[in-house]
């Protein structure tokens, strides 16, 4: 049978970067759909009515949500060039970080784009401290999983993201070299990765839409 | 190698219970030790030290956290009577559901017992809307995965501990039998189960618990 694989997504978002990554490192052509958030397709409502949020993958005609659980899926229907390890406790480490970037890491990130003065900078440190987390646990790793690029550096995607918003809105401290020297010679490895590198917007769009959506609520800071 | 299992909990967690039941429905003998929450032990915070939460499950002396991470886990290292489906597609419905009651349910869940007023019918309606999504998603089945008691079963424990702290805090609107019988007939399936029932909290300690822990603050209503 023919697969039929489609991606409905928007393009700044990290959680459908994620999904995109995943299926081009597996090789899998899939028919990305553009959704416009304030004006979600009925295609999107009928594939996650719960959450009614992208990203969702449909394979023959079967939806999938939620980022990391689409990842899973995508590792468990195409085996090869695996994201997760084979390894019960390995894959229950690669687990549990991708949770946490995506239960504290998230919120903070997201947190600290709309808030300003003493508030911003409560949250710029509890940022620090995740990333300090982080730092430690790749430090002497190439990637969060060893070697290759996997499930992990794919959630981490988040990083990416902050390091942009972090530019465009001129909230320069959070992640510097400086303090964060394993963090960014793993973030030039993702961006020098042929596959990851595709699916990074395009820098100077994604500098303006970060300056445009979020620039007026960090400016008085 | 004989295994050794240990399980650092405390009684009136969900979570922790969670993990009981996955060892039992295994047949994984363990040991538990109770944790007191207000003075955590050395071992919990070396086990953890990102989160310094329970549950905890060291295997052989190795440690997992966060309930879900652990059980799917337990399910990938002792694989006799699965509690995932093996089915991708199925894997990842049971995933985006385990997902939803701790992302959605559980903070909801927690905000009821501790407001007030206006603040808690708003936090007993978005329950609601929770509960009949998954009132929906259980109609016409035994289980959330068909016949036997699984991932989603567990992981919707928190409905049993919801339905124990409406009754210590007289909060009776939240589940009625009237408005969602399918889940009070999934309630009493689950607590009949052998394995399942050995993991409640002995009813009078459970509603002692939330009584004195949240009586306080809901008492005034």
């Amino acid at each position: 049978m023919a697969e039929e694989v489609k991606l409905f997504g928007t393009w700044a978002s990290p959680f459908s970067r994620r999904i995109e990554v995943a299926l081009k490192l597996k090789g899998v052509q899939f028919e990305y759909i553009e959704e416009n958030l304030s004006n979600k397709s009925p295609a999107l409502l009928e594939y996650n009515p719960v959450h009614k949020k992208i990203p969702v993958l449909v394979h023959n005609g079967k939806p999938v949500a939620e980022s990391l659980v689409i990842l899973e899926y995508i590792d468990e229907t195409w085996k090869h060039n695996p994201i997760l390890p084979t390894d019960p406790y390995e894959k229950a480490i690669a687990r549990f970080w991708a949770k946490y970037i995506d239960d504290k890491l998230w919120p903070a990130a997201t947190k600290v784009l709309v808030s300003k003065g003493e508030e911003q900078k409560g949250v710029t440190e509890e940022i620090q401290e995740q990333l300090k987390t982080l730092e430690s646990e790749l430090k002497g790793k190439k990637f969060f999983g060893g070697e290759s690029l996997g499930f992990v550096d794919i959630a981490a995607n988040i990083i990416v993201f902050l390091l942009v918003a972090q530019e465009a809105l001129g909230l320069m401290e959070i992640l510097t070299e400086e303090q964060f020297p394993v963090l960014h010679e793993w973030y030039q490895r993702l961006v020098d990765d042929a596959v990851f590198k595709e699916c990074v917007p395009p820098r100077e769009r994604h500098l303006g839409f970060f300056k445009v959506r979020f620039g007026s609520s960090t400016a008085s800071k």
